[in-house]
């Protein structure tokens, strides 16, 4: 019944993300699978962001005829063959020599969008030569010149939309990367930062990041996204927002969507997960405009929740970073055509033709189970 | 006190349906049990199932001047000796040589109704002649001549009514039989199936379980159990609903009673639990029609529970293997009468002389305790 | 400050009931220490217990200007040293030699009340020599000449009251019991019990407790209860109580006092916890009426949650026997003084004076808190 | 863009406060660790400090333009480099042998407020030569004479506030003290106690610290209060109060500001946490009167809920014991400096310039998710 026509790949080994997680964990160097698994502080946020998809099951319906099941939807407009979009993530080199040209190639065969993060450790130039649809994720420099300069630069090479980062006006604390004494490997660099902060001895996050933070502006206004939204006709996606009343004003400062993000739990711990807050987002700004959302997707049921919750599409980011350690492009393709996977049947199991069909009435939160803990004695 | 007569068989050396699953999971090939065992995706359906019984607690009342306490009941106006009865599930063969003719039997002695899946490993025709009162499980096959005839051959075996599962549009997937690469043992085969089916190399629920998929019909509407309903005299009971307006449109199309079920959590992961929704599907539909429930139910406290929660009955799968796996025919029987027995007691304990006499103000939902976590610290 | 004069007895190396409770484990053999400490099914209901306890935190008040401290109350107009009961519980000599007789005289020196349960091993009439306030638990028999002698000697013997269990018009089922299968060992009998029963070959919980169970009452009515009231002067404390209903009829039928109880977890497993049944029972039967709680008090605290939420006083069962198995008449002593102790730090820490001083503002539910777990995927 | 001037300390090796208090357990004598790690009876009052901040998360803003950040703030009048205070804790030579004065210099550089305990191993004039803005907590003596001394002496030596502990009428219990049968070492004496408890053998907490109960006095009323507010111009801090009318009665008796606490859960086991009652307490002595909160704060983050949850600052103990414990004066500065570059972090990752920006608003209450049990049945 599924008419989705799926990309020509074969299905690896691994059955799930979570596999993904574990086979790249065992093929990395850990100090890189660090940076990349890691959050900030007590990762209180980064693991509470799969306890949010766990606080909501799904009410399937029966009998509904469903001749044609369709995992495509749109995002601002573009065609995706599934409301799954890669995530902007750093130095995807890290992982795979190919880097974000393979994930771009990968994005591109499974048909949906590619967000190339601002620092990439390839050009965005070499990746529009060999994307598909593709995002360019924007951090606002203080050199207001080269952020227009790179905005231009994104438009030239084919970039759809830009990706505007709101929540890193200063950079987050990892600690895991401290503790590595995480950096660059020789040969990678971020090839569109500043000279001074292209390989930097010391990662963003690490204790003194500061040539990073003196190089972003950490002092954003709703001025500047008016004034970035000012700069070419590319839509702006407004990143990192976790309240309604901030989504709004993005809305009334240029942005054209959001994207409820807390930055995958790397910048605020103890910041709310961002399925939290995505329904009152999504009530504030209205179904005009599309919500996106991330962290924490694993399973095709969490790509329906957040549907289900308002959201247009979801972002992943680390279980293509899995992907493209493992196999590269393929690597990457495979892992996304297992979400599809995923998403299509539970489409059907729920149901629902396509992403479009789903609705409020999906979801339901479940009552915590009451835990009988032990006796309090400290045995 | 207690006056249902039990059936003529000694108690097992297992004390409690835990113990016969541990001792099942010992004695069963593990690929096996996993099969028997095991859920869809990350299984959290599965686990789900028996915390839903644990949000509950039983209010007994005292001095209730019990001179007879009696299990018996009726479902669908056929006597059983107890509100429990025998979920259908595939090839019981897996368990014990005489499959499922050895369960039908055993649920003869126990009095209470046993269930034949259309993937059995046994024709309804060999189980006809020894059941007592029997249902038969279909699956509406796209060629509906074939589903004809098979009604037709269940109401000419004896059966008591179709009990006709509604979740599977399409195979769930359970990963733990990819990964064992479960396939049906040599001479075993799935005798009600078009031959390209009766012994698939991969089993339902392995990765591309694309013959079956092909063979059930996916696009079903209410207009097909209506259908159903007017092939033969044998009741409907719809199974597969976690919905109150399925539930309603099931009997406005013919059904005769509603299974409220997540099929063991086998198909939708994440899909809410079946006890969950069971009261408001119980109000949806009224008293006049029986509401079945299954999913998680290991002790006679969860019975009354159900029951409490508007059910007319609960249906029991796996224990019954595990029954099977262990002694055959006598297994099965032990294992029912051991819950039989455990239903009584607690009937008893309840101040309820017998299932009628239960209702909501038996159980209320506990409150989830304090469980304070360790300091956040990762260790 | 503490005005209370503790009775003569050094503490014991123990520092709390948990320790009390390893060290007995530790000397006890392990079938007398499970059926001493063990409940009945899958132990939800013995293990909520104390979790009920735990859902509480007590919110102490300052500056009160407490020059007497004192946690003497009465109960049924009794005076006792603290609203700490001995709750009647099987077969002493289990733990010690000088079984009923040790724990009595331990009472007398705390000066609060003892209760002897019907199943004894040793004579109400040895122990009315030795104790000081005790109570009489008493079982129904079929053979009401046999109760009604029970409460002549009782009344004989000098109990002050008859505590009449009713929730066990079935014995609940312990299966650790079973696979001990525990029995009586030789030289201890039931000396209350009639011959057949004395010694049972397995005890009651155990499978086939089929001569227990036809020697007890099983069809109780009010009218019963009625009837025992008026057997003679003793006041009757109706124990087994979970439900207001039942609270309010048993006090019309002639009961002075309420006992909320789960049987310490060995009766009806899944049944709710009788704190969380307390503050309605208590509303029920008004302010007029004694109403005490059983069931995982291990702490001075809990005694004060207990009181605020509207007991007279709490019963404590296996604490005792882990005195008793420690160290006979001076280990009970010893537990009963260390609790009266923490109760009285812990009404000076409260704030409050004397157990009368204690209300329902002293204690407030505590919101569970946000326990992130990891990510579902079974590791 | 970070504004506050920070002291002029290199950061430790330690990368957070939960890795201070590894690195000190590892260090220090274990039952010094255990005194002051620990807490009362069960320590659940302990462990449910960090819980209670665990129930809020952080909702960030962004855009805010935000062109310096300052932690300072102001308590009782006084500036402080941030928000966070020295709490007052016994005995600091215990983790170093300049004990309170390396601890106070420490607080000097960090430019926060010291709190000298009574029970201190150094006097409070050496104390007072070498702090910068300090306090001193005071016990109320039986002998008010002493008391009115120390007051005295406590002005004369510089504190700008009399810090009066009201939360120990008598010592709470803590047993593992008794199980290390804890003193103080040779050599240390607490310097402001009388000459029998100067060294007592065994410590405050211990089974029989009758000497020192002896010594505080027990009976305190309001009239205490007012009588030492009225000893000197100094302001009066009242600390440990876990209700809103006690605040409320501390401020009309004289008190100027409320330290809600619980005495670090060495008091009253099962008391309320601080922080859940945090609220209350600043409702009802409005906005006028400077809160402050202690218990459990270990994060930037969880000094940012106690503000938005109405705190004017928090303060902090054991965290201080670890930096002193590891490395004396420059322990204890790098600490504070750690937590201190956490909440700058933190206030610019919120969008919040200083802790007056800080609201209610800023948080919310996290709804537990759905923490799946296995089966209920023992393995």
């Amino acid at each position: 019944m599924p008419t989705t026509t799926p990309p020509n790949v074969a299905p690896a080994q691994w059955l799930n993300l979570h596999e993904y997680e574990a086979a790249a964990k065992a093929v990395l160097p850990s100090p890189i699978f660090d940076f990349v698994a890691g959050g900030s502080g007590d990762e209180v946020t980064l693991r509470e962001a799969p306890a949010a998809f766990d606080r909501w099951r799904l009410v399937p319906r029966v009998m509904q005829g469903l001749h044609e099941v369709s995992t495509a939807s749109t995002v601002l407009g573009l065609d995706v063959s599934m409301p799954v979009l890669i995530a902007p993530f750093a130095a995807h080199r890290l992982c795979h020599d190919e880097g974000e040209c393979a994930t771009a190639r990968a994005a591109r065969s499974a048909r949906t969008i590619f967000t190339l993060a601002t620092p990439s450790t390839v050009s965005m130039e070499d990746v529009g030569r060999q994307a598909g649809t593709w995002w360019f994720q924007l951090y606002i420099f203080r050199d207001r010149g080269l952020t227009r300069e790179l905005v231009r630069r994104a438009s030239d090479a084919g970039a759809s939309a830009i990706v505007v980062t709101l929540d890193m006006p200063i950079f987050g604390r990892r600690e895991a990367d401290e503790r590595n004494r995480f950096t660059l490997p020789p040969g990678l660099e971020f090839v569109h930062m500043p000279k001074e902060t292209k390989a930097p001895s010391t990662m963003p996050g690490s204790r003194v990041a500061t040539a990073v933070n003196s190089i972003f502006e950490s002092a954003l206004t709703w001025k500047d996204l008016e004034w970035l939204a000012s700069l070419s006709p590319l839509p702006v996606v407004a990143k990192g927002i976790l309240h309604a009343d901030d989504a709004v004003r993005a809305i009334e400062h240029g942005a054209r969507a959001i994207s409820v993000s807390n930055h995958g739990g790397r910048q605020l711990d103890s910041a709310v997960a961002a399925l939290d807050v995505l329904p009152e987002v999504v009530e504030a700004v209205g179904q005009k405009v599309d919500v996106l959302v991330d962290g924490g997707v694993r399973r095709g049921a969490d790509v329906l929740k957040a549907l289900a919750l308002g959201a247009r599409a979801v972002m992943i980011g680390r279980p293509v970073a899995w992907g493209l350690a493992l196999d590269g492009e393929r690597g990457v393709l495979q892992a996304l055509e297992l979400l599809r996977g995923e998403l299509e049947r539970d489409l059907v199991l729920c149901g629902r033709g396509s992403p479009g069909a789903v609705d409020r009435s999906l979801v339901r939160s479940v009552t915590p189970p009451a835990t009988v803990r032990p006796a309090s004695f400290p045995r």
